[in-house]
């Protein structure tokens, strides 16, 4: 019997936590927001009075912050008068991060965890908070073979896939590697629907083709971002829900900073990052970030003229 | 028993030519090359003297030519002092053309013909020259319904998936479409690749991850750009074969000129337009196109100086 | 004495024919539309019944037309049933077309004239309606050596600076050149100034240290693009008058249509077409360009919001 | 009388130094390389045995330091066993950083300074290795009102323009928006000469017109890309001496890291930065930043083919 200690219930943590809950095991929540402990308590978790007295005792602890310096911070102390979760955890305890998070950060936690004898395994999700409802979250993890392994039979309570991208920090580098290229993506895909229909095409035959043809990626398979082509997409639904721009223009902004660091040359992704920037300054910020179309079709112009 | 003139018998018009001849209808050929056309009576073409000579009396005309000025040429004798084809072909024959040239082009003379009471049907292809001695191209069509069915049943005998794009020049329109999206999936992947290896990640691995995550896409599939990562495909062949470079320049021209017709807005295509003629510029024009590869790794570099 | 025709009179020729009849010269101007005839005779031109009535006879011929199919089908007679210019114009006449069209259009018809005897000077203007009315026009000419020097001449009575590229065509090849630079250097300096702006700089103080730096440039000297920073600039006057978006959209399709025939690569130039297609997109054409300050500073968001 | 502290004697601070050493005031310098100290001792400088045996009981300390980290850890003793400087020097002394790096640590600095009592001025340099030999170098500083003046005085010694950006930090966002215009200017006007050189313009010709035109800007004035159009610049030395690229990259990675900081977008300088890093990457480092125009001519392609 394991017992779980849940750091952070945001949109994003809350309903991975209480998939924890349903599959059985103990699990010992911790937010710095009460409502949002009420939530997970109501359905059998029960709540500690600080991350450390969550993690204190616990044989797996699971992180899901907003940013690398509160994972620094939780983990280590760092800025902070209180402990680091590295001081107070047992002795080979599990420690698993699933925040989207730099990944020098979460290289430099491993570095210290593996330094007093623990298994740190960075495990950034993506899926969206349906797929955190779900159980269908895809986590990309980061750390040794041992640690993954032991990682995966808790994660697989949350996701449908446990994929292994390397050593410690592989995990975040792989996220936003695919998050960088996922944004180019559905940027190429937009200004060429609507190149298309500027020629008069109509978008449902043109992604059609494109999708059985070299064109081809996930954006058409499972996320068209041109209004009407697709069922149950955002921008089917006037953009609602999905993954917000703002998070893509975070995500793009981890990617710069990796690619500043290693002077890796990313024209097409810096690119993105600024039409996503611009996209989220001209008030798209919370809309689904297939709302880019909307920046080569303008419908939204014309709507408000009509 | 169909008739079929078969014009334009280079690196792509020949082999489609002999898997029409292999199908068993009469096919009657023209090129200004005379090599090109014995390949084809080696095999059971039959050699006309001229383009007109091969077009009037055959059922159907089939061109495959390098750009817009000569289709032009060739069916409404602009700027020659022949005739066009659309003077001497039969009452009733279907005119079918498979090169990849600009949309203007094709519907202007799939007008012209209209206006003389012909269906005229543009069908760019794509699969390079291995789908073309295969019989596997892919057809992208633009015509009337009644156009595209009867060029479907001739097409059928080259290829294995013939699409509708919709009326005339939209074949053309679809075609660059997905050609600059795959210009743009080619290079996105790539840089992407390269990050992950600029942070110590293996390739193989990273291309696992991101194929079956949102950054899935085409490249990946099928077409690895990373050496060593995808057997029996260019990058694993030092760039040998497949999709030149100074074909994809070309089409990322016409994908260019057709934006600038429409005020269309495609950021994305116009930067990989750039690049690809920055690698055609510095020697690379002969190569496969997935060595932009090297643009990030500069493999090239290193090995030149090992 | 001279005689001079002059044909096309909108927003540019109209202020610069009636500079040359200031000047003393006789000028038979001609325009489709009657209004527009009118401000000129009022002034002291003749009216002509046609294009070739008001250049046949004439000394000197001066064209300004929207685009390259105008300057071909008037001189040329393509595509019309009229006669072109160099075939009702008496033996000595200097031809000159102060249009901004592309540069192969211009070098067609100075390519025929030559072969008719006559010299043609591709002479497209800068410096806008203001420069228009006040005479101090920049013209950019290209042709030979003695039609040039004849050209100045007359071109000296509407502007203040003659400048000589070249050949046939170089006058708009080095105008398109400078159009393209100068649309980076706005685009620039806006991200540059609100980038300083966002880390609490004054754009005041910013603009001087650039302006003296080696970050000098046209835009910084003569027209801010930061609202409130200089005065009488159309920063300072909600983006009215000035240079249009719209005609720099044109300016930067034919940039960009010259560097798809020669295999340019212009990644800056390319960026920045697609930046000030947007901006058009969203409503914004017939601003001033520099209004593209607004995109990266979103002050227009602010104040609809206020 | 003063006493100045000069602590890291490069490339560039080394003749600063001596500069001053020269104006007649005593100057004590410490650097970590023996024989930079030694240049210094040679012309009347005097040898401290460290960096805070050079700071304490100066009137004014200079640093000139690589990174952002080396001067954190030189005035706080961050990640150092030593003491900082601000714990050593005494009370009065006027701190002037030159070095180059981002706006956060010099904000840092500055903040921690300002609360122990002391002025601490941001004031990095432009003009190069030439300018600090001849004293002519432009400095770019953040501080308070009092503590700029006082700065300048000692500056002027070393340079002949010292300007002043804003309170603490504001030197180095200036410099650094410059620069990444700078290198934008740089590419576009590479761009727009090949073009015109495509087109068969001559570039001393275009650069000429471009100059008087809406083109202008600093690189024409004074720096021309292109070989052969101006004397006494490195492109017509074969791109020696002057500014190298891995110098212009690190200066766009701290605008990058600017731009990410405060969701700046900058199209320009991201594309900028990618462009200089692939120039980097292709083993042109430590050449002149101007041969970014061999990227759009591929001179080198040729020169080493032929």
């Amino acid at each position: 019997m394991t017992s779980i200690a849940f750091i952070g219930l945001g949109h994003m943590g809350a309903p991975m936590a209480a998939n924890l809950v349903k599959s059985g095991v103990m699990v010992k929540v911790f937010d710095l927001v009460p409502e949002a402990m009420k939530s997970l308590t109501d359905v059998g978790a029960l709540a500690a009075k600080s991350a450390c007295g969550a993690a204190s005792g616990a044989d797996v602890v699971i992180t899901m912050l907003p940013a690398g310096k509160h994972v620094r911070s939780l983990y280590l102390g760092e800025g902070s008068s209180d402990k680091g979760l590295l001081d107070v955890v047992a002795e080979g305890t599990l420690l698993i991060d699933c925040s989207t998070i730099d990944a020098q950060s979460a290289k430099h936690v491993a570095e210290v965890a593996a330094s007093k004898g623990f298994e740190f395994v960075d495990a950034p999700v993506s899926g969206g908070t349906a797929g955190a409802a779900a159980g269908t979250l895809t986590f990309i993890c980061g750390g040794s073979d041992s640690g993954f392994e032991q990682a995966s039979k808790v994660l697989s309570h949350m996701g449908a896939n446990i994929l292994h991208a390397g050593g410690p920090g592989a995990g975040q580098v792989a996220k936003i590697c695919n998050n960088m290229l996922l944004s180019v993506l559905m940027i190429a895909t937009s200004e060429s629907l609507q190149m298309g229909i500027d020629h008069g095409l109509d978008p449902k035959v043109l992604s059609e083709i494109m999708k059985v043809s070299s064109g081809g990626n996930w954006t058409l398979d499972k996320y068209n971002p041109c209004p009407g082509v697709m069922e149950s997409v955002p921008s089917s639904n006037d953009y609602q829900g999905g993954f917000m721009v703002d998070l893509m223009v975070k995500d793009l902004g981890l990617s710069q900073e990796a690619a500043l660091l290693t002077n890796s040359c990313t024209p097409m992704g810096a690119l993105a990052r600024s039409l996503y920037v611009n996209h989220a300054r001209q008030g798209n910020g919370t809309r689904d970030f297939s709302s880019i179309f909307e920046q080569f079709s303008h419908l939204q112009q014309i709507k408000s003229k009509g």
